[in-house]
């Protein structure tokens, strides 16, 4: 695009600048109120001008990855409980959980085998919760399958084998998460269908969108009584090597060696903080995301994004002079990836201490911009918080739909909390989900602010008015 | 985000799939015609699975930048002849233009002098259209101003010295091309200003919304008969380094040094293809990108995106086998990042011949993940655009809001043509904009897609029913 300001574009110079709030879709949502639609502008304005998130993501980044029982995940909570205190929340606490404790170890690699020719490197990962296998490393010859199904009616036939899950994301989606949804059950249940019928292996297809080098790691959900085998999972373009050599050459065999662990569980936190309400003190809202992260990259968008959103609406909405009428708490949940531990003994011990979130707001999308909400409610309570449109509108933040809060915050659905997600754009997740490109560089500064903003104007509106 | 179908979220399985597509926010919009609803979803499907522009813009971008005048401009021309015969379109010619040509030279680079210490380098490039310093470069104490105002009001004191427009993107707006308008005129015109008094040299501040070490270029409007001095931008790093010496040391200097010159101008061309319609073929629907760029990195966001999405609009038509009614045509324009030249040529034959477009649509804001289309039409006729909503909701490409159509199209207006401008959310597009950071592996295939897809329904929506 070229200087708007030229000659040749002089008489179109207003009109080249898209005008994109003068009209809105939303015909039917009622009028917003002036005062609050001006609050709504001021904490859009102030975020994108002052925020914090971004510098705060920086920080959080700098400690390195945060996988659930590491020294680093442990500094990260001393980080986010020091954060919290330094913007003056009213208090800070800790809520221990007791976590599983997995290493990567130091080798991971895997070898494709065929005779009278050498051996090709294939770009590979362990899974989370894999245990290594033997030292020198593992042979054997590879089946691939598309499902789980698939692989289970093989049955003995995977005996001694390597099964090779690779069934591709559906591009045909438009939301990403469809696309993982629909493919990610290779990951998480293959290796124990494998493990059953005596296979010595699994590889998967990374769970990405992307057709590259980069291989994407993730828990493995190994069910009990059944052999835990080796895990791991293959970049798309090793999963295309692998898949093509074995079409032309099926006594194709790879190699893999992991020296991945599990240890003993450790004590670690889940981090809280919290703005007392001057009206309605026992009314909580909750803003969270999960403070652990994969160990690959050092989980920028997953979720480091969400932590520092979540911690961001309270020191935003404080920034602005804001007084909530409810109480506000920002919670970072510990050990989401492995097991979702924190956000059950949350929700556990929010139970039986009685406690009332009126709602909670997950930030587990990712940093990316802003699209709207999410809401975990029927619809006929959906169209009531569309009423709230026109307060997200003028920043293309408007989409409150149906759909799943989150998997921290899900616990609390028993005890009538109304769930939200924060929705960004799903199209980039999966480019670094879980993998060593979730780092600070590939977060946009605006973009992560502006899904800060987009939260603090759900609160602000739920704190105002109450929840639909 | 963890595993969808660990056991811990199991019950919440589907929920937690964003289900986005229940409910839109455009109650008023009219119930949707079924079969027309239906051909958007498969267009939008074709696209995300079988589309073509993320390989095109691969091949265009390895033909290197595409500088107006250039080689390689005129290497892009015959790829995108060749490309579109490739694609069987009906029709594919040429339209020669004259354009002007400069090239950057090997050398540019800036120092901070000061009494007694070392010189300090300044990340620097050369603006578009600059002349050259000396070959040993030039120097001078610097003056920082915030607008062109305050440079003209010095007048004299200008004399002799480097003026260093600084101000900032003003980051309280939402969409980044509010933020470049609001600072643009600096490097556009600041140059003549600063001349006319007298200055050396002129440097500004590099047009984006990021705090980095990367400069962006452009083009500078040189007024006739106003010394043309030579200019550079700098990154916003090393412009806030200056500003922080220029305070605490008024006497600092720069030298500068730039071997950038003016040739003389060459002919080029404009690339046309179409489809004919098979009804109304004299009425021609155009959808356009420009096919230079800029030269330090290789015009991925701008525009090749637009040139690849402007392309991929006819042939995915074509491909699920669409007969168009009226006559679809791509064309990438050349030199519109210096002065607009292939557009104005363009507009100037279509009138000259009496060809009819009824509409245009423009992709020249990068490939982004789409919000919609901006419609350069008073609001009552963008209203009746809006009837069209529920084809885009469903991708979220809805935004049909009122706004500028874009430079290459905007000769157009004076025959009565509706311009349009595809829309992609714009946080993105100044980290990129003019500079080296432009390059393939800023885009996202499935946004870069998902945008060509938008342009395809809304080509096929105005084929079908005529515009509005």
């Amino acid at each position: 695009m070229m200087d708007l300001f030229s000659p040749f574009s002089g008489k179109h110079r207003l009109l080249a600048l898209p005008v994109v709030f003068l009209l809105t879709t939303a015909g039917t949502a009622q009028s917003p109120d002036p005062v609050k639609l001006d609050l709504a502008h001021r904490l859009v304005k102030e975020e994108l001008t002052k925020g914090m998130c971004f510098p705060d993501l920086e920080e959080l980044c700098r400690l390195g990855s945060r996988l659930t029982g590491s020294d680093q995940a442990q500094k990260a909570v001393a980080w986010g409980e020091a954060k919290m205190k330094a913007y003056g929340f009213d208090r800070v606490w800790l809520q221990p959980v007791t976590v599983p404790k997995w290493t990567r170890g130091k080798t991971e690699k895997a070898n494709l085998l065929q005779k009278g020719r050498k051996p090709v490197p294939l770009t590979v990962c362990a899974l989370g919760l894999s245990p290594g296998t033997p030292a020198k490393g593992l042979e054997a010859g590879v089946i691939e399958v598309q499902s789980l199904k698939e692989a289970d009616s093989l049955g003995g036939r995977l005996q001694g084998k390597i099964v090779f899950f690779n069934r591709p994301f559906d591009e045909s989606l438009i939301s990403t998460f469809a696309c993982y949804g629909g493919a990610a059950d290779q990951r998480s249940a293959g290796p124990s269908i494998a493990g059953k019928h005596g296979a010595v292996a699994v590889l998967v297809r990374s769970m990405t969108n992307r057709t590259d080098d980069i291989p994407h790691t993730g828990m493995v959900n190994y069910q009990k009584n059944l052999p835990e085998i080796p895990a791991a999972a293959l970049s798309t373009r090793s999963a295309d090597l692998l898949s093509s050599q074995l079409k032309t050459n099926p006594d194709t065999r790879v190699r893999l060696t992991l020296d991945c662990r599990n240890e003993a569980p450790v004590t670690s936190w889940n981090v809280i903080g919290e703005i007392r309400g001057t009206e309605f003190p026992d009314e909580i809202i909750l803003t969270g995301g999960h403070l652990d992260s994969w160990d690959l990259g050092t989980g920028a968008h997953d979720d480091g994004a969400g932590c520092v959103q979540s911690i961001e609406v309270l020191r935003v909405l404080k920034s602005v002079g804001y007084k909530p009428r409810r109480t506000l708490r920002a919670v970072l949940f510990m050990s989401e990836e492995v097991g979702g531990i924190g956000g059950k003994e949350y929700g556990r011990i929010a139970e039986q201490s009685g406690e009332n979130h009126i709602a909670a707001i997950e930030s587990d999308r990712g940093g990316f911009t802003p699209r709207g909400h999410s809401i975990q409610l029927p619809d006929s309570t959906v169209k009531k918080y569309q009423d709230w449109v026109p307060y997200f509108s003028f920043f293309d933040a408007d989409k409150l739909v149906r759909g799943g809060g989150g998997v921290d915050i899900s616990p609390l659905e028993k005890t009538g909390t109304h769930l939200m997600g924060y929705t960004p754009d799903s199209q980039r997740y999966f480019d670094h989900h879980h993998a060593a490109t979730d780092v600070i560089g590939a977060v946009n500064p605006r973009e992560l602010k502006l899904g800060a903003a987009a939260m603090a104007v759900m609160v602000m509106l739920i704190d105002q008015e109450g929840r639909k």
